[in-house]
């Protein structure tokens, strides 16, 4: 079992124990933003603090990481925050305007624009983050591990590009193909801000962390081995040694053997394929997570109990950290997630 | 070469042949949304008409239908129209707001909601379609030949449900998961419409189909052949005699096989996994369209050539029909286009 030096030790190991390969007595089970808007313990902390400010705010981001370990009991917690808050570090405006995603005023759109992005000292610019960390484990006690988090640099770039959102991603492909040579400017620097940034969090006593690339599945696979793999691999390798990394991609189908040569511990995948189907394709030794369709949450107690049993199944119970295949949706019931829970642990490896 | 016998002998039928698997002079080459806003001549017709007249009305959708091979040379037209046009002819109303995706106002979100959904009378209610391809025939005057096509079940679903685009899918997801057989009703009815909409395409004298599954990637791999694939092989069954059908997915890198077993004369991948890594997975007899990432069109003219070698060059050259991997994106210089053409046609299969 891997674990952080820097860390506090954990009396329930088993979503360590999972990222290791080791047998456990239940298969661990998290979900990509359980702290979040369906929990109404985070929408009630959420309802006087604008969301960046929620971010920055050490006690209340700690507050909103540790409600869904005390109210649902999932076996690991994971730091709130977003993947934008490196990019604002790097010296770009984000904002988050209420019910729209976020905006950057001024995106970089070309090498000319590169100047304007700087290295941020991520004490001195983002420490904020490292002491929510210390908060939350506080708050934790020992209960569960805490995961860090970061964006990977495609993905950040995106934001950084287009300004925000994207459907076409047409400014940040349209830079990609006719500068190569710069835009991989762009995304080492995200990388090395990111590896410092996810260091950070490691000194500060998270237990494991998860690398986000959410808007993998918009490169081919080719595109994503040439661009998208060389600076998450260098994040990784930084991190290695002494924190178990797990690299999500959403949008993954095309790209599952490129995650299994990340260099990471894990690999976390979305609900496009069955975790036995991606297994054949890389192996059993590398421990997955995922992968249930987040919309299975909406379905009656019956039928997402037989479609989370199905996942638990393809996963086979050893090296499998049972999540969504994506971000849990704000109107989901809490009472399914609680049933999804109950379901998970009640499954025998 | 299979060819409907209503419709009129063509001079340039490189199109037609490569979807026999015959021999070809030069790869076949047109591109998704060819009759759209990057065009200079389309934007002039449509300065004064709304998208939705334009769709209706029968000598307008013609010219603009026509617009690409007078303009630019591709080896085949396709129908100037929108996969929602048979959605409004079931009686569900239909909005496209200058600047904005579809909107659906009273969208169907349940078993009661099917009620309100008909089978239109494809003469009747959807007759203007069959008058644009008469006068588009007319107008190329056996020069290419004509793509007649509709959405696939699921996607068009996705617009009937949602009420418009969606990021999440939630309302669609959620009733396909929590009542299976009321979803699969609307399926049905949309495949059944779809069926009589694409054979009247045929009668009026459209030398092929091609079904877009634009919504496909949001489907796993195991929902897509539970849910969306049945009403596809339904629609692709009544058509196989009489015409080739195309069977486009976007999101297809967990699909490959599925699309293969629909029983289309060809496949149309996206951009997300090179053709060769496609013909690795379901042999080499199904013929191949696609798939250049519609990005590179920004790429400086060396830089696109390089790109669109590539894909000529993992095509094979023999059952392979040149198109971008998505929707021409609507700022894309018309020099690149026709640089693109021009490479596609210089290259020896």
């Amino acid at each position: 079992m891997k674990m952080n030096s820097a860390a506090p030790k954990v009396s329930n190991d088993r979503f360590l124990r999972a990222l290791s390969r080791e047998l456990v007595d239940r298969v661990p089970i998290w979900i990509m933003r359980q702290a979040g808007r369906y929990l109404p313990e985070y929408r009630a902390t959420r309802e006087n603090v604008p969301f960046l400010e929620l971010c920055k705010t050490p006690e209340l981001a700690a507050t909103v990481t540790v409600q869904p370990i005390d109210v649902l009991g999932f076996d690991a917690a994971i730091l709130f925050s977003d993947i934008l808050i490196p990019l604002e570090a790097m010296g770009l405006e984000v904002r988050f305007d209420e019910g729209k995603g976020p905006i950057l005023p001024a995106p970089v759109r070309d090498e000319a624009g590169l100047a304007r992005l700087r290295i941020p000292d991520p004490i001195h610019d983002l420490g904020f983050v490292g002491e929510a960390i210390s908060i939350a484990n506080r708050k934790l006690a020992g209960r569960v591990p805490l995961i860090g988090f970061a964006g990977a640099p495609w993905t950040v770039a995106t934001y950084a590009v287009e300004g925000g959102s994207s459907k076409s991603f047409r400014n940040a492909l349209g830079w990609m193909y006719s500068d190569p040579a710069s835009f991989r400017i762009l995304l080492d620097r995200i990388a090395d801000t990111t590896a410092n940034y996810l260091e950070m969090q490691v000194d500060a006593g998270v237990h494991a962390i998860q690398i986000f690339e959410s808007w993998g599945g918009q490169l081919g696979r080719d595109t994503f081995r040439e661009f998208a793999l060389p600076p998450i691999r260098k994040i990784v390798n930084r991190l290695l040694p002494r924190v178990p990394v797990i690299l999500y991609v959403n949008g993954s189908p095309q790209h599952i053997e490129s995650m299994a040569e990340a260099g990471s511990d894990a690999v976390g995948v979305d609900w496009r394929l069955p975790l036995d189907a991606v297994r054949a394709r890389i192996g059993n030794l590398l421990p997955l997570q995922g992968n249930l369709d987040p919309c299975c949450l909406y379905a009656p107690p019956a039928d997402l109990e037989k479609a989370a049993i199905a996942v638990l199944e393809r996963g086979g119970g050893v090296g499998h950290v049972f999540n969504l295949g994506h971000g849990i949706l704000p109107d989901v019931p809490v009472a399914s997630v609680r049933h999804l829970i109950e379901t998970v642990h009640s499954w025998k490896p």
